[in-house]
């Protein structure tokens, strides 16, 4: 019989996230029934998406259940198997309870090689957030040479990479991101050509009038709101918005209005495409392939904060919908 | 010499086009230089894409000139020619100005066969409204069988085809429009499954809960601002949005929020796409080879109303942009 410990929804946020949404729990796990793994984690991966998860409101993901265990991507090792599809040992990448521990019947679960990369790359420049920036890239925002794109939460665990891809792509790319040394990282490792801090500069159509003079012609959106509304009114005809994510409307209480003027969307023939990564799982192949062979090289960089410790997983998600992570949010389980 | 009347931009207006933005010309006009062909028009098509451009707001067309003949979709005859291309008496179609007769050199005119359907049909349902509602039904809306479709503006020159179009690709079809005759229309001759009335309905949101029970796969939107709102907010999951028109906006001084909870975007994937239809002229074709076939049987009806008389023009075009004309609204030219 394992303990595991595991972090459950105590309650439902109103507003911003606090410590007493979640409880720490520790339980004894049952026998494995016949199909059943045991996985002992290794990485959780912690992401904005996980806010809207813990209310009610219907999303794309169903909402976490009151008084179970949050759940996220992990990477673990199959320490017991009754599933003929796993052995011990086995690496596995997957939706995994917040816990050092979880029983699982292997669906959805898929099997990593070890060796190569860092376990915790597979959650990051090699996971969900940067198949999620590669799928925007690639699909939506399609930039092409002297085009400008525009990034919101640059640094991010996606933006980091949706703005590296548009680069690559020879587009001018500018981003924002919450503070000085993000903002220097992004042009100095990521190599944006601009970067300003959404926290220090409030006038953001000026910013943006200064940093992308030819306007946007495509925004990789992760962020909404007033940053989103001024690239809206900067697009260029043909614009294309990837809508990834809104993370600074995930904590209001009140529905924030859209962008003025939406007609411009008939004037500029714009196209605002909202989406999902794992609709298109499909494409994951496609997308190690690509993504894969531009890291031994450096032409695609990553930055992610590891987090020492299941305990300090709700405090660093509290952090991070407040941008104060840099790069890619992981939690080392030990 | 041929005196020719017409009907210039005597001023811009600012919120309510009203009947001192026009003023009526009697010009005599130069004879014709090498290439050019004279015009005597015939038919006259007024639409609410022309607001926009009374005004100095940068669109897809550009503004009309102050002091200058406003223009438009026209059909005429050929009277007079020094270009080779043209000949005494050919039909044509294009953009002239709103006049009598309009000098030209031939560029972008298209010639029409004579006979098969009224002149005027070339202006509405085998015209650039007819093809604005084949393009987004037919590329961006993509209906599929027992999918909820709305339309807004449904009898107009542009939403009565959309409506019926949508109907034969066998989806439930819902509409608004703006009076009850209109509505009795839709339903009674164009097939609609439900419309309401926009004017006498207030609460958009408890209308579209009734008669999109399933809420809404894809909206052909020409009217923008509440209605929309409340169209948006009903999307399902991949909802698609054509994005033509908003006329409920063009005559408002402050501009119009947009919809509230953009982050639905991403929560329902939806695609919001704003098209130009003459981005798409190399479809032309198609679209006459699909829709031509279509009139005799009358599987797709078509409204029109016909004011005599360029004079008319003016107080044709303000009662257009309040939702008083019925169907495609033509101006004929004695």
């Amino acid at each position: 019989m394992t303990d595991a410990l595991q972090i459950v929804l105590a309650r439902r946020p109103t507003g911003d996230v606090t410590a007493d949404c979640f409880r720490e729990e520790r339980v004894a796990l049952p026998p494995l029934a016949d199909g059943q793994i045991l996985v002992q984690q290794r990485f959780l991966s912690l992401d904005p998406y996980m806010r809207p998860r813990m209310t009610e409101m219907r999303s794309y993901t169903p909402p976490f259940a009151l008084g179970q265990p949050l759940t996220g991507g992990s990477v673990g090792e199959v320490v017991e198997s009754r599933n003929p599809g796993f052995a011990k040992g086995d690496l596995v990448i997957g939706m995994l309870n917040w816990a050092s521990h979880t029983v699982h019947d292997g669906k959805g679960l898929r099997k990593l090689a070890a060796g190569g990369v860092p376990l915790s790359a597979w959650l990051g420049v090699l996971g969900m957030p940067s198949f999620t920036a590669w799928y925007g890239i690639k699909h939506i925002c399609k930039p092409k040479a002297g085009e400008t794109v525009f990034v919101s939460a640059a640094t991010g665990a996606v933006g980091q990479v949706a703005g590296q891809l548009a680069k690559l792509a020879g587009a001018r790319v500018v981003g924002c991101a919450g503070d000085d040394d993000k903002c220097a990282w992004a042009v100095r490792e990521a190599g944006y050509d601009a970067c300003f801090n959404h926290r220090r500069e409030r006038d953001y159509g000026a910013a943006l009038d200064e940093l992308c003079p030819q306007g946007i012609d495509a925004d990789f959106e992760n962020v909404g709101g007033k940053i989103f509304h001024a690239v809206f009114e900067r697009l260029n005809n043909s614009g294309r918005v990837a809508f990834c994510g809104a993370i600074s409307e995930y904590q209001d209480t009140q529905p924030i209005a859209g962008p003025p003027k939406m007609f411009s969307i008939v004037q500029k023939r714009l196209t605002l495409q909202g989406f999902i990564v794992s609709d298109h799982v499909g494409l994951m192949g496609d997308f190690v392939n690509e993504v894969m062979p531009l890291l031994p090289s450096g032409k695609l960089k990553s930055r992610e904060t590891v987090v020492d410790g299941l305990a300090k997983a709700p405090q660093a998600f509290i952090g991070l919908l407040k941008g104060e992570n840099f790069g890619k949010l992981v939690v080392k389980i030990s």
